[in-house]
């Protein structure tokens, strides 16, 4: 579509959502984001501005070394550290926080300070009524100093707006030693630089959560500094003849403790504003990706174009009908889908690789960021769906990992150049088949298959060459054996469809062969998954409810990573009997008392031992309609739509976790979801939206729509897809790649013959 | 000149050579170089290969803490430690020194040891019964294992190649963490990284000398590895399933303490080359630069190739009559002047500036390592008269590096990207203007001298802003007062000279004011050089004698630095009262009891308070041919040249100085000096080379002659200049820049007629 066209059918969706909703409500679709939705509690959201997989995320910081406050902002938190440049998005681990930016009036203060005497430090107390976030834009007032703070941003670039009291001795800090996880991480050197008397540049080198993490920053100053200070250690960097032997430049520093301090006298109410950016390779990169992006001091006018960026992505889903609430709920909740992977190159072209050497991303956009561990699940089968160039991107991406991987193997878990090796499985490989088997085109079919097909083979990886020869990871080998025989085998099962689809027949029979594998750890005298040791012998005792971190399970317990089985669960079904007794088995998860002491803090959203904060959770109560009771799915995800959402800062129950939590919210709400991603079907629950349009990658639309749409009509009465009636739980992607309707009709009641006697046609052989 | 003209004559003139010696005598020039000249004691020099202003140096460490061991290869030491990639020629600090390669056989260690038990570790002891070192090439045999060592070198790239015995257990470590002066400067990070099995890269950050120095490795071997360990702390970096809680790889890691070990199982006189390079821009730069420098596993080839690169740059001067012992003593200072500055860029023409930034050398090829407070005396000079494309570059490198200061300075002392602010002055001004007035091409002269004054005028640097309004810098207010007035003096004289060139006619007459800035501090009660306070007020008490680290002279006393008036030696003459007192002064110089607990142990070479091991002192036999008795400078340069250079290890009384000790050997043997760079003038001497050819940068030739030639006959009787009998001690540039003879006649008696009468015609007016 041309962007003319485009744009005008974005004015009109808008003014469609616009009159759809009440007279209060937003003309623009971006109005509805409520950046602060995730921000209290699990969420580990930020509230700061970014654009789209934008490579900065301005945003406050309030703390810094709780593992729980991974995006640096915690808004039962009462004061403010500072505006730092990155942020990771719902992640369950702290890291970035880069450059901590800082107004401050009086003597400057070099550290922030504990947060009940933030008085000690330069952290400033805030009141949420004297602070906004909207899209593209964060607002506070620092109490304390009677500044206030705007922060808007652009892709690699952003902007923070400074009021200031009159006052003789204003300052902006920058402190480069600020980063998050500052209590586990170490930063391993910094550097910073006057250009002249209104540009100031610096680094850091970061063995965080990826062991050597280079980035650089660049700031132009409205307003040349009066006078400015390097502090190093808490000492000025100065020449002083006699004390320093030889001379020593003010304009330069290096080191592992440094600020630099941009002095001002101010008038009552003079705004001085901050152009930043950063890059992954140099200061003079992060120079030119500044000048590309922000030509200008026009603050507001990168903050439209950042909203009109937003109004755009939303666009990509219109939600036709819906109250405030919910369009806030489901527009922030896709901002949240679009926060990762993020953009990871400068304009030149130039990234840094896994191998630490620069690149030219030629043909693509690199991104970094991938959670694959989560976004294998739901996020990134939205973007086979919405964002096909992107993601696009993100799997050629991933193969220059691979090609940069001294390990050879796809990311894991990859954070800017980094590998972090978080997790288990190698779910690049759903994401990679899941695009290709949907169509998404822009990469190398041959050369991605190699990829795929190398990592899954890797000799030294995770108690993979085991797991081949043996049909099982053993636990007196490997922790997590048991997560990870059953998600191997789920990876290989997308191998697999790759593999045929590519005539590779051999590789697609070894590889089903592999999928399998989940068999080998059903104990039928438990009814449950379990380990098994390397002489095959089942872990004694065994304690289906532990939740143990380096036990068999990874984050959970046997009881739940049990239905783990995405590839097949008609084999599960078959394991445990039948689906009646599945079903019964099924009711129990959601049944037993939850032990508030066990699992992770940040692990909520419970019923039962169904936790649905956390990712293995997300494709179990679809299983229902697997066993022929689709009404108890339709039922649980409605609930938990309802009661686990919304847009209020404390509405997630887990770690977004760059959106998997968030894309799960969409597609559950437009009534379907992913189970099993490299497969071409999708499984209905129950629609939680009256009308909703999907704009496809392709251009086609796709309309959903409930009849009698209410919030207690949980139950599909009927369905129509492309005008045809439609009786089964299960839909194939072929079915709406190009667009077309899916109409249900909702009742307060279980229509008990609708889907439950659904065959399940996968396009390939069961394993 | 066309190559294989060029090639034409260097075979004729090795011919020359040749037919000119003993029949022992080598036929190639860079046979007679003696690279452990300079390795026992105040030298520190190193005596492994390196090609003419390499990048890399490959060389034995003996020694990584003491300050005196600054090349890293003490004579005197009887275990060495490895061979690494960089070292520093002459510095009185230590340096570089990067990544350590040691054969080992048996269990493999990782840490040095100390010297007095070299088995505690991975130390070798050797015997130099069992070492050689010729012109690119390197061997020892390292005793205790039983394995030969060779090395030799390339451009930005070596090879070493180490004979096995017979074992199970033979491995080639590399310690990413060895660097020189591991007891003051500290390893900030280093990674290491496997990149397939005969293939390794590596990386540290070094906070030294310079505030941070990047460098990066790239090392083939001839054999894939059997098996392949990274050490980190002590420890294999392996993934243990769990001891780690997730996945790590074992081809890479990151740290502060990292060893690589190839594993090998070796036959009786197995040899395994290993080809490395190196790059301050990444690993992928390092491989091309290897790749490029070294396609084959032909380790004699590129011994032969560096040794023909030696051939052209020794046959730049030809030494066609001479001892053998006068010819190594002779090649080896022409090869440790062109030493350095080193080559500092990649084959792509990539190099890390002052900035850090990664620029293109557009134009000319980035050259790093300036000790210009040495090297402007004499080196540059030399490179004026015989180096002109490689001055140029210098030049070049000089102003990118002005480009990128943060404090818009020339360099100080620059070391690979860093300003090391060593010694005092603002030396690259005469370089530069000795070049420009002397007619090297190929740099802008306009943007030179922009250069040089705004280096001359910086407000922040060591006082200029006060020594511009006072005349002088006041030791109040700076340490080392009198030697930065004295040296600032002379490089605005330089200044001078160049904005006369011009037409900068008020910036002449302001820095001809400034270099007579050292009439300020000329003392007439006491005849000395000495400090004054911002008042005007003499430094009181004053002793004349007194050495004092951060007093009022620079690695000196008051005697020595008093002669320093390069710029206006007739100046100096009338201060003194007259030519007769001054020689006198002068005279009384040479004759103090030297103290020595006085000055700094690697300033040797002392007549008197004449400390020839050390810079100030090289002008100032030179100043007898001002004041009318030539005939004592002719008698004690002969007696310097004797006794303080020669063929031996411990041949050099000081540090080389990147060259400057050596150049002084090479101007004085070859009959004149330039006490005064950026004047179009050398002193006459009295040469120590029966016959000789500098082939100019022009390709014109200048033939030295001395008649009646006799080690005795150190006294000048009469000089023709092209064939005109020449009775000036001062010999104009013109006179011999295109080509032509000076023949001297040489006799054991004072021809004190010769000379006498002299008077400087310099080409600008006198301060």
């Amino acid at each position: 579509m041309k962007p003319q066209i485009l744009f005008a059918r974005l004015t009109l969706l808008m003014l469609a959502g616009s009159l759809a909703g009440s007279a209060q409500t937003p003309a623009r679709l971006s109005d509805f984001i409520r950046p602060f939705v995730g921000t209290k509690g699990e969420g580990n959201t930020y509230p700061g501005p970014a654009a789209p997989f934008g490579m900065v995320q301005l945003s406050p910081d309030t703390d810094r070394e709780l593992w729980d406050t991974a995006s640096g902002y915690e808004y039962s938190d009462t004061s403010i550290m500072g505006f730092s440049l990155s942020h990771l998005s719902g992640t369950g681990i702290p890291d970035l926080g880069d450059f901590l930016f800082m107004p401050q009036v009086g003597e400057p203060k070099l550290v922030a300070g504990p947060k009940d005497h933030p008085e000690a430090g330069y952290r400033a107390p805030f009141s949420h009524d004297q602070e906004q976030a909207s899209t593209g834009y964060y607002k506070v007032k620092l109490l304390d100093r009677n500044v206030t703070a705007e922060l808007t941003a652009g892709e690699r670039a952003g902007m923070m707006r400074f009021t200031f009291p009159e006052t003789d001795k204003a300052c902006i800090m920058t402190d480069l030693q600020h980063f998050l996880n500052g209590a586990k991480f170490k930063l391993i050197w910094s550097h910073v630089r006057v250009e002249d008397s209104s540009t100031v540049t610096g680094f850091h080198l970061i063995n965080g959560w990826g062991k050597e993490r280079y980035l650089y920053y660049a700031a132009r100053y409205s307003r040349p500094f009066d006078s400015h200070k390097i502090m190093s250690d808490g000492k000025e960097v100065v020449y002083d003849s006699f004390k320093n032997y030889r001379f020593r430049s003010r304009n330069e520093a290096a080191g592992t403790n440094l600020q630099f301090l941009a002095e001002y006298k101010t008038h009552a109410d003079e705004a001085i504003t901050v152009k930043m950016a950063v890059s992954a390779i140099s200061a003079a990169n992060a120079l030119k990706n500044l000048d590309a992006e922000i030509p200008t001091w026009d603050f507001d006018g990168l903050r439209e174009q950042t909203r009109a960026k937003w109004d755009k992505e939303m666009g990509r889903i219109q939600l036709v009908e819906g109250t405030p609430e919910q369009k806030e709920t489901f527009y922030t909740a896709m901002y949240h889908c679009f926060q990762a992977p993020n953009l990871y190159q400068d304009v030149t072209g130039e990234y840094r690789g896994l191998d630490s050497n620069i690149h030219n991303a030629e043909g693509f956009q690199n991104h970094a960021v991938f959670s694959l561990w989560d976004t294998y699940r739901a996020t990134h089968p939205l973007f086979t769906l919405i964002q096909a160039d992107k993601d696009a991107d993100m799997i050629n991406s991933m193969l220059a990992h691979y090609d940069q991987s001294a390990d050879h193997l796809l990311p894991v878990w990859s954070l800017q150049g980094n590998e972090t090796w978080c997790m288990v499985g190698y779910h690049s490989v759903p994401v990679i088949v899941d695009a290709y088997l949907k169509g998404v085109k822009g990469f190398d079919k041959e050369r991605a298959y190699e990829a795929i097909k190398t990592t899954a083979m890797n000799p030294d990886h995770d108690g993979v060459a085991t797991y081949d020869k043996l049909g099982w990871v053993p636990f007196d080998q490997e922790n997590e054996s048991v997560s990870k025989t059953l998600e191997y085998a789920f990876d290989d099962y997308c191998v697999a469809q790759m593999a045929k689809s590519l005539g590779k027949n051999d590789d697609y029979a070894h590889f089903m062969k592999r999928a399998a594998s989940y068999k080998n750890l059903y104990d039928p005298t438990t009814g449950l998954m379990r380990g098994k040791n390397s002489k095959g012998e089942w872990r004694t005792p065994f304690d289906p409810h532990l939740f143990e971190q380096g036990g068999d399970i990874t984050e959970g317990t046997s009881w739940q990573y049990t239905w783990y089985v995405p590839q097949d669960v008609p084999g599960l079904i078959s394991l445990m009997g039948g689906k009646e007794k599945f079903s019964a088995k099924l009711d129990e998860l959601f049944t037993f008392g939850a032990n508030a002491s066990q699992g992770l803090d940040d692990i909520q959203g419970r019923i039962g031992e169904y936790w649905h904060g956390n990712e293995p959770a997300h494709h179990v109560i679809y299983l229902y309609c697997y066993a022929g009771q689709p009404w108890k799915a339709q039922e649980k995800l409605r609930h938990v739509l309802k009661t686990q959402y919304g847009n209020k800062p404390d509405s997630l129950t887990g770690n977004d976790d760059c959106g998997q939590m968030s894309a799960w919210y969409i597609f559950t709400s437009l009534g379907f979801y992913p189970v099993c991603p490299g497969s071409d079907y999708y499984v209905i629950g129950s629609p939680a939206v009256k009308h909703a349009v999907m704009r496809l990658s392709n251009g086609k639309e796709l309309t959903i729509k409930s009849e009698n749409f209410a919030d207690e009509n949980v139950y599909i009465q009927s369905v129509l897809v492309n005008e045809k009636p439609w009786n089964s739980v299960f839909l194939p992607h072929r079915e709406i790649a190009d667009g077309g309707s899916i109409v249900f009709t909702m009742g307060p009641q279980p229509n008990k013959s609708w889907g439950t006697a659904s065959t399940l046609i996968d396009n390939s052989t069961k394993p």
